[in-house]
């Protein structure tokens, strides 16, 4: 009932801007004024205001007014999307790719595929690129989104021209309301590191990527578990390693964050295995001296000799809402960000 | 006026609830009441009531009234205060400690020193001996800010003990409203990076420490000034560290960080030596081949054979104005963080 209200004022406005009623930098009755002539409740009034906001009709100057706005010539729809992941061809990314597609293809939009290798560098030369290109949206996967991103400069860029993004995995504190499908990675280092006191474990390791926010966020979830059954977190069995470092310091520094730890939360897969090669070669065998947990369940995991409980990926279901957000917020459809569950398969 | 009022109302209630018009569990009148009562404003009494609040007289429960506590025996003052730093006798740590005990000495404290070399197991011993212990409040400087805290239960527990705690350098974003004194460190890394912009180079690297937010600030303050002049920021010449592995990835990776670089900002004097250690073996020289910039002007700096430009640490300032902080705090008055500005001494 009051959405039928609200629709009905929203395509009367419409009309009226369309036809001529009102004209380009034209005030629009207040919120008052429609109150009286429409008998319409102050909330119905605003909602129908807001769609014509945010389909770019008019604009709303703060303590002025809301005003039609002049003829930017509307963006012809090029039914091309964006797709920014920091990787493509490997490990889980097919799989969010193949998600995201599905989407997109049903609806007649196609996909333009970047990598960033999670670099800023790369990040920057894709997203200027893209600035340049006939897109109607983005879907972007952040880059080092644990540490100040020197590239929110062209995400505000995106906004102006009336280009949305939808992030997936990690995004940037510094955006305002974004927009974003995350796995819960809280909740799920929480959960790993519960598996593993669930089996006896006391002295557990983490081995935790500080660059992306799902490192930070596993690792709060794992401490969580450890506090909750009063364990300490101790800083000498939590190795943090970079994009970029995280070979060389796995190799170095695996024996010694797991002294005295009869088991570890790695990261994700790509970590374990790298763990368990550190392992196999100094001959410490895997679940019996130490267990490992992780995250992502992804085929390197389940075609690894050595098994370990891994977490599954929601990937392609991440790949396909975030799709589907982006295809609402082209409809001018109102979105919210969603957060999935890591589940045990 | 405004002021007199609010203190003439508060002091009536609390000789009230003192000499028992109003006992133990009571309801005070509410807003209203007391407005028809006193004439005052609404303004006036709410100040008047948040006074009592704070002095823990009263407890205001929502939408049912402002009631009498149960008399919680108050803690009597120790004029001890707990001070927690990451380092105490190297470095900038002596001056900050020197500024901290000439406020708390003067006004009769006595400062009880620890330190927790930044790591979040001795954050929590330390903490978890003090809540034990005869304190006021606490002076502490946030153990690796930039990652999630896995003692902010620690952090609650002495809110509700009613003992106070102010921040030095870095604080948990977790917490509420937090009181902190803080060099400007956003500021400070722009300052360093446009000092060498002016002096002509364009390929600067940057070395930062990940886990402590200063790192993060000061990276985001050194790319902005290399976006303002449209210079990229290349992931290959920033190296991120941890408190742990600052000595080993810096010995290894310091040469590749400035490959085809002639400047560097350095996270601060201790990551400047060495650097400039690196260099030296290398036979490359300074300011010549590649010129250092750096935070804190410590001895370190000053003694160096090798100038460099180093911001100035505000030490002695930040420990006083924390343990003024603290002290007002004691005494009921409100207070708000602070920032200080980085300058080129």
């Amino acid at each position: 009932m009051g959405e039928h209200k609200y629709k009905e004022l929203s395509n009367k406005l419409r009309t009226d801007i369309q036809t001529g009623v009102y004209t380009e930098g034209q005030r629009l009755p207040s919120e008052n004024e429609l109150v009286d002539q429409t008998g319409y409740s102050r909330q119905t009034i605003r909602q129908a205001m807001s769609l014509l906001e945010k389909e770019g009709l008019t604009s709303r100057i703060r303590g002025s007014g809301t005003y039609v706005r002049s003829a930017v010539p509307k963006r012809a729809a090029t039914h091309n999307i964006a797709v920014v992941t920091t990787y493509i061809g490997e490990y889980i990314f097919p799989a969010i790719l193949h998600g995201i597609d599905e989407v997109l293809s049903e609806n007649g939009y196609t996909p333009m595929l970047s990598a960033t290798r999670n670099r800023v560098d790369n990040e920057r030369r894709i997203l200027t690129e893209f600035l340049q290109k006939p897109i109607d949206g983005i879907i972007v996967e952040g880059t080092k989104t644990a540490l100040p991103n020197p590239n929110i400069d062209l995400y505000a860029r995106f906004k102006e021209l009336g280009i949305p993004v939808v992030f997936i995995n990690g995004f940037y504190p510094d955006l305002k309301k974004p927009i974003y499908v995350v796995a819960d990675d809280r909740a799920g280092g929480r959960k790993v590191c519960e598996e593993l006191l669930r089996k006896g474990h006391r002295n557990i390791a983490g081995f935790f990527k500080s660059d992306d926010i799902q490192g930070h966020r596993r690792y709060a979830g794992y401490a969580d578990a450890l506090r909750s059954v009063d364990l300490p977190v101790s800083d000498d069995h939590v190795l943090w390693f970079t994009t970029e470092n995280c070979d060389e310091l796995l190799s170095s520094l695996t024996m010694s964050t797991l002294e005295n730890c009869t088991a570890a939360v790695c990261y994700n897969d790509e970590v374990a295995m790298k763990v368990l090669n550190v392992l196999q070669s100094n001959e410490i065998s895997t679940p019996e001296q130490i267990e490992l947990t992780s995250f992502d369940n992804s085929t390197l995991a389940q075609l690894s000799a050595v098994k370990f409980l891994s977490l599954a990926n929601p990937k392609e279901q991440l790949g396909r809402l975030a799709a589907q957000k982006l295809l609402n917020i082209l409809q001018y459809k109102e979105e919210t960000p969603s957060v999935l569950p890591w589940k045990i398969e």
